[in-house]
């Protein structure tokens, strides 16, 4: 299937590698494990923005209901605070299989899994804040550093007052031309702005707060201001001040963002932001919140670009190699003894010994236990340890 | 969406319980973790039987491709092995979403996840006792016993001979009938049995067989029978055969079965099969394997019947609560300090300490800080320890 990945094994350790960095930093934080399921109604997408739903594997089942592969899994996590009456604030976290139907080009997949960590139930900037700070927490755990990546970080309500103050209507309009910002030219970005009516004075002024560095220097009365400060304090004071920037050309394709809105990018600025996120105060019934997602695919491509993955190989302590059929019995007893406290396996092809010593060797095995007749008459086994190749006898009473 | 479930953390944690058994158990024996993506192509579900096909949520993508959401992970592992030269034996397992449609009712859900361990690469009968064995030993682990479960066994290739040697030529029918023999009367499979043309002999002869509990009591000429010996054999090796009995009615629906077939059964016979497998040797090309797949559901539902689950909790070491904004700075270093080695909350509400305190009760909480301006002045925090309600003082720089 194009677009879609079969993990090997070696895959899936990598993979395992970050999903257990995810669960770690999460639990750490208090974050709980939930899981909605893959099989969404598709009207649950309708705020996820412009792309998403144009890229939603949808379709109709048996029953002729419209069903929809998730695509994201925010909507979810709405819908599912909803339904129960939860002590607050709700902090969960997921790891979710999810579906987008895209051209398949490097770090895009039409199936992949994403990370989400969300904190519900309650308005206050610190959980803007304490959700920023897990997912710096994550980048360091993978061994990343403030060369490699930072957190650009805006407010929607505070663009909408600055656009406002501009005398700008049609605000989503441009919203959705910045969000493109960094793929076209700021000539093309120009002329798109022209054909928007936007004077050339606008443009200007327009691109000044698209470059704005400090916040003591907006001036502007807004709500979104004020969030804006209140959450730099609170990066302060987590002493995380350094892996962030204000940056007010952050848009997220997403219509639920209410107010901080954040993204964790590459310094190269070589790959799609690696982890977004944002306030969502409006989505979920009587229920304010704030998360992100980070999805796999990116995040392994640039692991692997800053070769920040581990070396991660099949861990097995013992290969138990029998001679023969004769000395099968005792070879399942040794097996199972050892395996009590190890990672062991046995011959299941009727291998001779020098086949199973190269099998042993291809699955990294740290000790190849042999078990030939002879030894057995004296109560004997073999231990090799395949680091050195050095051989010892053993007594077969010390193991069984 | 009817059928499908959300998982809150309660059910989550019973979930990711069930997993990691797999996995321990799994990678005892060398089996390593690898996964096919969800959406595969339809027509790799052709030997799945008759029944699957038609649970299937198949649908045509944007480029008109037919695609399915995997039933079942068996094919996509015969794919995976036949894509790529790998040593052999083939040590796998996976942890997969499937999707069926059926009816919602108890021990089935339209989505559902299911463990498959598959040992490929070897004809050798030694890898279908090995692969038994680690179903016995997931059963063990959850605290079951053989008053629990039990493992029926039989092998299609005995079952076929032994058909052959009664005459009776439409063994596929046959073999259906038989297969939902647990769901209908004896009286009702006698008269299907007749609707196929069987004589009251071949049916009273078909019966015996099936009652067959002993091996040495079969004197035909059958390569599926001297397998079958081969596997008690090794069974007994392994001292699980207290565990196994013969039972020539097992079926199992897929077709690509061909030679040992088992299912683990529940003892008191009130759920479907826990799990269910065997040996497939012409599913994935010049492949031969054997595996089996144990679904969640099922094994969830039994394991309550049982009272083997756990109560699983969400672990909090401390929950830190800033009596006033005055103190967060402070409260959050503390945090930050206590979050290198323990799982830590802070308020993100800006309760009052009553509040705060029941919230730390509500998720938990081992400890309560408690962070106030005049224990600050004195370079003091006050820890609570929820279990005792006991409180001490301790000094900030102890922590900090």
């Amino acid at each position: 299937m194009k677009g879609t990945k079969d993990y090997y094994p070696e895959d899936k350790r990598i993979q395992n590698h970050i999903f257990s960095v995810w669960k770690k930093i999460a639990e750490k934080y208090g974050y709980e494990e939930v899981e909605p399921p893959i099989l969404e109604s598709a009207d649950i997408y309708k705020k996820s923005g412009q792309e998403i739903p144009k890229q939603m594997y949808t379709f109709k089942d048996k029953s002729n209901r419209l069903l929809t592969l998730r695509p994201e899994t925010t909507p979810s996590i709405a819908r599912m605070v909803s339904q129960k009456s939860l002590p607050k604030p709700i902090k969960w976290y997921s790891i979710s299989t999810c579906f987008r139907y895209e051209a398949p080009q490097s770090g895009r997949s039409r199936q992949f899994t994403q990370f989400n960590l969300d904190c519900l139930g309650t308005k206050s900037i610190k959980a803007d804040a304490e959700v920023i700070l897990t997912a710096i927490e994550i980048m360091k755990s993978f061994n990343l550093t403030k060369k490699d990546f930072y957190i650009r970080i805006s407010n929607r309500k505070l663009f909408q007052d600055l656009l406002n103050n501009l005398n700008l209507k049609n605000t989503q309009q441009i919203a959705r031309l910045i969000d493109k910002m960094d793929k076209i030219s700021k000539k093309d970005l120009e002329l798109s702005l022209k054909d928007l009516k936007l004077s050339q004075l606008q443009i200007k002024n327009l691109f000044k707060i698209l470059e704005t560095k400090d916040l003591e220097k907006i001036k502007i009365k807004s709500q979104g201001l004020v969030e804006l400060k209140e959450l730099f304090t609170y990066l302060k004071n987590y002493n995380i001040l350094n892996y962030c920037k204000l940056d007010l050309s952050i848009m997220r394709g997403f219509d639920y963002y209410t107010s901080t809105v954040f993204e964790v990018f590459d310094t190269s600025k070589e790959f799609r932001a690696i982890a977004g996120g944002g306030r969502y105060d409006e989505l979920a019934k009587d229920c304010p919140g704030v998360g992100y997602g980070m999805g796999d695919i990116v995040l392994t491509l640039f692991l692997e670009k800053k070769k920040k993955l581990p070396e991660l190989k099949k861990e097995i302590d013992y290969y138990v190699a029998p001679i023969n059929e004769a000395v099968i019995k005792q070879a399942i007893k040794i097996t199972e003894k050892l395996r009590q406290n190890n990672n062991v396996e046995i011959d299941l092809m009727n291998k001779n010994l020098s086949k199973q010593l190269e099998y042993a060797n291809s699955i990294n095995a740290k000790n190849v236990v042999i078990v030939g007749e002879k030894d057995l008459k004296n109560k004997k086994i073999t231990i090799r340890d395949m680091k050195t190749g050095k051989e010892k006898k053993v007594n077969l009473t010390s193991i069984i």
